[in-house]
C-alpha cells in the first residue's frame, strides 16, 4: 500500500503546474440515470489526460543527477505527453519511443514540447523493450506507465482534488488501462472515505483486468481491440492489479457500441470532447451498468486525445442510430424526370439529401432500371416513417441499408 | 447607461442557477498568438449558453402576478432553452415561437424543458411577430433576446465573474449578435476596469453591427449568411447599437473559413465543442485580428449548441485544409490487376484509403480507360508530396480535387 502521505506530496507538487480541473454536476446525465452524476474533467487537464500526473510526479522524485541524464518512455498516447511535457518543464531531455504506424498527429503533439521521438517496432510491447534497451545503453531514467508507485501516488492526487469539493459521494467511477489510475484513486479513498465505492471500467475489447480480477489471478489478453485505445493494455501487471484486487469494489465492461454514444453524448449533451476511454463511466451510466438510484455518483473523464477522424465516423455512424439519418436504395425506371419525382418526394417530406449515387449497371436490375442510393437527413423515427410511407404510396419500393 | 448595481443583483440572482463556468488559460492559443489568452467557457453552462443569464434575470424581476401568466419568446436556438429553463425553474408556462423549418433536435431541447412550442413562419422575423401577437393575445410576458436592460445586466454578469477571477486584463473578446452580450459587459468593464478595452466580434456574413459601428449610423443587412448561426442577426437594434456605440472599443470580422479554423481548434486543442457564434473569438486570435502581443486577452466562448452534422463537415473540410486527407482522380488501364497495383502502392505510403469510385463510361475516358476517384487519410504536406511523388515514379497522373 502506498502512503497516504505520498499521495498528498503529489498533489501539493502538482499545484501550480497543472490545471485543476473541474468538477461538475451534470444535469442532463443526471435525469437519464435518475442518479446525481458528477463529472470530473480530466480530458481538460494539460496535455488532454490525467497522464501528466503521474509523470510530473515521477519525474520530479527522480534525484537531480538522474533527472539531468534524461528521461525515457514507450508511449503511443498521453503518457507520453505527459513526460514530455513534464521533461520541458524541468528543462531536460526526453525520449519516447512509439511504434512506427504511431499517426502523426501524436507525433507532432510530443514534438511540440521538444522531445526526441523513436519510431519503433510494430507495436507497443517492441517499443517498450526498446525504450527499456535505450535507457540503459544511454543512462536515461524509464518513466513507466502505470507500474510504479511514485506514478501511481500521483494519478491517486485526482481523488483528493475531488473529494476537495464533494466527499459525500456513494461511488467514484475510473476508466481502467494498466490500472495505475484507479489503483491510486482506491488507496486514497479506501483510507479517508472507506464506504465510497471504486467501480472500474474495462472495454470489453480489452478486458484482461476484469477477468482477473473475476478469477482473482492473472489473466492475459492474447489480443486487444476497442476504440478505447487510452485503455487497450494486453497483460495485466502484478504491481497494479494486486492494488486493484486489494481497493477496488468491482470491475464493470463496456462494449465499443457503448463508448461511441458515450462519446457522442458527452460532445452534444456536455460540449466536451472525451477519447474512448474516457468515457467508458459515462458508458456506464447511460447503459445503466451500475443498477443503482438515487446515489451520489462521480464519473472521472480521463482524457480528450481522440483523434477527429474517429470522431467523425462516430458521428455518422451515430446518426444513423438515432434516426438521424437515413440510407437507402430505391429501384427506378431510367427515364428523364424519374430522379427529379423522387427528389420532388423527399423534398416535400423535408428531407435532405447529403448524398446520392446512381446506377444502372447492376446485375440485379432489369434493363431500364436504375438503382438509387441515398442519404437524407431525418428527424428521427416518425419522419423516416412519414419518407417511407410517402415513398411507398407513389410506387417506390425501398431497401433501407445500414 | 445601465447601473452597476443591477449587474450586480442579476450576478447574486444567478448564484446557485447558473454554473459558475471555467475561466481559464489557453496555453497553446497563447503561444500560438504571443499573449496570454484565457478562455471564459460558457459553452458549459446550463443550456449551453450564456442567454440563460438574461432570460433568467428578466423573468425573475417580472412581477409574481406577470410571472403566473407565462412567459412568451420568440427564437431557434440559445434563447429559447434561456427562457424555457427558466420558466422551469419557476414552474410557470413558456411557449417558444420558432419558424418552421428549425431542426428537429432544437425543438426537442426546448420541450425537454417543459416547454411548448409554436411552429411558425419562413424565418425568425415571422416567429417573431407571431410571439408579439400570441404575448398580447394571451397575456404572457414577452422575453427579448437582447434589447431590454434586464436581460443585458443578465449578460453583463459575466464580467464580474471574469473580474473576479482576473483583472489585470487588456483586452475582452465578446461575438456580437443582437448586441446585449457585448452591451452588458463593457458598461461593467467601463465602469469598473475603464482601460480593459472590449473588442466586439461580428460574422462577417452577418455584419450589420460592424457596419453601423463604423459609419456610427444604423445600417441593416438586407440577407445573413454565416455558419455562425447564434449571432445572424439582420438588422441592428437601436438600443443596443447606443449602447454598443458608447462603450465598445472596437468591432472586428471573421469570415466562416476563419470560424470553422477556430471550432475545429477549439476541439482538438481544447477538448471543447463550441458553436460558430461562440468561436468567433478564438478565430480572430487564430488569424491575428488584433495585432497585438504580450497582453492580457480574455476570449469569451458565448456557447456551443452546434449540430453534429454541421461539426461533422467541418471536421472533413479541415481535415482536407491541414493535409491531413487528399482526394484525387487518377486514369487506369481498365484490367484486371489495375487497382491492386495502386493500392499497392498507397499501402507502401502508409496512407488509409478511406473512399474509394471507379468509374468507366466518363465521355472524358478513351476507351479501356478508368477513372479512380480515391480519399486518402495522410500525415502533412510532406506526406502528400510523397505520395504524389511516388505514383508519378510508377506512372500514374493523378488531379488533385478538393
Amino acid at each position: 500500500m502506498i502512503k497516504l502521505q505520498k499521495f498528498k506530496e503529489a498533489k501539493k507538487r502538482l499545484g501550480g503546474i497543472i490545471n485543476n480541473t473541474p468538477f461538475a454536476y451534470a444535469p442532463k446525465l443526471s435525469i437519464l440515470s435518475q442518479n446525481s452524476i458528477y463529472l470530473k474533467k480530466e480530458n481538460l487537464q494539460v496535455t488532454g489526460s490525467f497522464k501528466i500526473r503521474g509523470a510530473y510526479n515521477k519525474i520530479s522524485l527522480l534525484s537531480d543527477k538522474d533527472r539531468d541524464k534524461g528521461v525515457i518512455a514507450a508511449s503511443a498516447g498521453n503518457h507520453a505527453q505527459g513526460v514530455a511535457f513534464s521533461a520541458k518543464h524541468y528543462g531536460i531531455d526526453a525520449t519516447i519511443v512509439m511504434p512506427e504506424a504511431t499517426p502523426l498527429t501524436k507525433i507532432s503533439g510530443v514534438k511540440a514540447y521538444g522531445a526526441d521521438v523513436v519510431l519503433f517496432g510494430a507495436n507497443y510491447d517492441e517499443a517498450y523493450a526498446k525504450a527499456i534497451e535505450l535507457s540503459k545503453k544511454r543512462g536515461l531514467s524509464f518513466i513507466h506507465p502505470f507500474a510504479d508507485d511514485e506514478v501511481i501516488a500521483g494519478q491517486g492526487s485526482i481523488a483528493l482534488d475531488i473529494l476537495e469539493v464533494k466527499d459525500d459521494l456513494d461511488y467514484i467511477i475510473v476508466p481502467i488501462g494498466g490500472g495505475g489510475l484507479i489503483a491510486g484513486i482506491a488507496m486514497v479513498i479506501k483510507e479517508l472515505k472507506p464506504n465510497i465505492k471504486i467501480i472500474g471500467i474495462n472495454a470489453t475489447g480489452a478486458n484482461a483486468m476484469a477477468q482477473s480480477f473475476e478469477s482473482k489471478r492473472l489473466i492475459d489478453s492474447t489480443k486487444v481491440k476497442t476504440i478505447a485505445d487510452g485503455i487497450a493494455v494486453r497483460d495485466v501487471n502484478p504491481l497494479t492489479f494486486d492494488y486493484v484486487l486489494k481497493y477496488v469494489d468491482e470491475i464493470i465492461e463496456v462494449n465499443d457500441e457503448e463508448i461511441a454514444t458515450a462519446i457522442l453524448f458527452l460532445l452534444e449533451q456536455q460540449k466536451l470532447l472525451v477519447e474512448g476511454a474516457g468515457a467508458v463511466g459515462v458508458a456506464a451510466i447511460i447503459h445503466d451498468k451500475l443498477k443503482v438510484k438515487d446515489k451520489n455518483i462521480a464519473v472521472l473523464l480521463s482524457g480528450g486525445n481522440i483523434d477527429v477522424t474517429v470522431l467523425s465516423v462516430i458521428i455518422e455512424k451515430g446518426l444513423l442510430k438515432q434516426s438521424r439519418k437515413m440510407k437507402f436504395i430505391v429501384t427506378l425506371v431510367d427515364k428523364p424526370g424519374s430522379l427529379m419525382k423522387l427528389t420532388q418526394i423527399l423534398s416535400e417530406t423535408d428531407s435532405n439529401i447529403v448524398q446520392i449515387d446512381y446506377d444502372r449497371t447492376s446485375v440485379a436490375l432489369d434493363y431500364g432500371e436504375a438503382n438509387v442510393t441515398i442519404a437524407v437527413e431525418t428527424k428521427g423515427q416518425e419522419h423516416q416513417k412519414l419518407i417511407i410511407d410517402k415513398l411507398g404510396e407513389n410506387g417506390y419500393k425501398i431497401k433501407e441499408i445500414l
